[in-house]
């Protein structure tokens, strides 16, 4: 296993973003117990946690196997996080549902960027998890079911999905200026295929927001919700 | 697999009441995460919670295999476990570690019960259930552990483990009242055992309310609690 000083700093930090935003989709998870419609989705619920927590300690092991102090490695994002969860409390099951699924999106660009820019180890670790998460399709066939049957819903859910994203947004650019080289990792890719515009990182960082805002628009057209 | 017919009901009411336990305290676990002193404990008790939900699928997924519906044998029981966890809220991070231990313990006599009483293939999941609640040895280290450094705390903490099997019991009796066929089933052995007396099935069920107790006092002097 490659050792903590050889690996980038950037990556260290997207890995400890990654366990502590898996371990916060765990307690927000379980939290939203309460919204479940039935005994049998509370249970279901329960399962989708599990998952989470089994990518946190996959995440948190791969910190110690690089010689990492994964607390350390998540300190930072523990209140950023934390903020978007208050920030964004779901107040019915459907929202949690859509939640769900937008804050999987991102995680889920991420976890892609991570692969990209990471060392082969941490690539198959990418692989693993991204394997595991195939319940995007069904969380979106959840909130389409609903909103055939209830149409008036979209408008309501799509201002919510705005917010979800807007949130996410205004936390991550607080986590690009206080973490420079995260930014610079995440900005690398976008900085080699475009023109220097003498911006520097942070227009970077813009750009690669502006990629997981696209992300987040087929997300929302694939639940049926529009912009 | 035999099918839900030929099962002993008061069997059915076993897996469920434990079903619904193993998802109880799931949920029970993440919500003390507020409680935990730590990111690193907050971590390890996402690990705990997941493994109730792997014992709770595992069950669900065995009611299933009987050909029952696994919600409706849990149904019962939501009611009278969810009153126990409203009545013992820990305030402290110790109260709910005596909380998990005492809870563990008293679900664990009732695994037993179980194993005594169902078929092999029941008795080879709660061999695999009990196999993996190694966790007891390790609660139990930490409160003895608190108690050394702060012995004022014992009089406390051992007010708290009486309250909590104190409504355990008062729980359990309505359960018995409202569940005749698993009161029987729980009672079989002690009447098996002992000079009928004429009381019937409720007596008996007071035996092994007496004998869970028993168990109960063996845990709290483990953890370095008296009665």
């Amino acid at each position: 296993m490659i050792k903590g000083s050889s690996v980038d700093p950037g990556v260290i930090d997207l890995l400890g973003l990654l366990a502590y935003a898996e371990l916060g989709s765990f307690f927000r998870l379980a939290d939203d117990a309460v919204l479940a419609p039935s005994l049998r989705t509370r249970g279901e619920l329960a399962g989708l946690a599990a998952m989470e927590q089994q990518h946190y300690s996959l995440l948190r092991d791969h910190l110690v196997g690089f010689g990492v102090d994964p607390e350390e490695a998540m300190t930072p994002f523990v209140r950023p996080l934390d903020a978007w969860h208050e920030r964004t409390e779901p107040q019915s099951w459907l929202e949690s549902l859509v939640k769900t699924y937008v804050g999987d999106g991102i995680a889920g660009d991420f976890y892609c960027k991570l692969a990209e820019l990471a060392d082969p180890e941490t690539k198959a670790l990418v692989e693993k998890v991204l394997a595991e998460t195939g319940r995007a399709e069904f969380v979106a066939g959840q909130v389409r079911a609903a909103l055939a049957k209830e149409p008036k819903l979209a408008g309501r859910l799509s201002l919510w999905a705005r917010r979800l994203v807007g949130e996410a947004l205004s936390q991550a650019q607080t986590v690009a200026v206080e973490r420079p080289k995260l930014a610079a990792l995440l900005a690398r890719e976008a900085e080699e295929n475009e023109e220097p515009t003498g911006l520097g990182d942070l227009a970077a960082v813009s750009r690669m927001f502006a990629s997981l805002t696209e992300g987040h628009l087929a997300r929302l057209s694939a639940m049926g919700l529009s912009e």
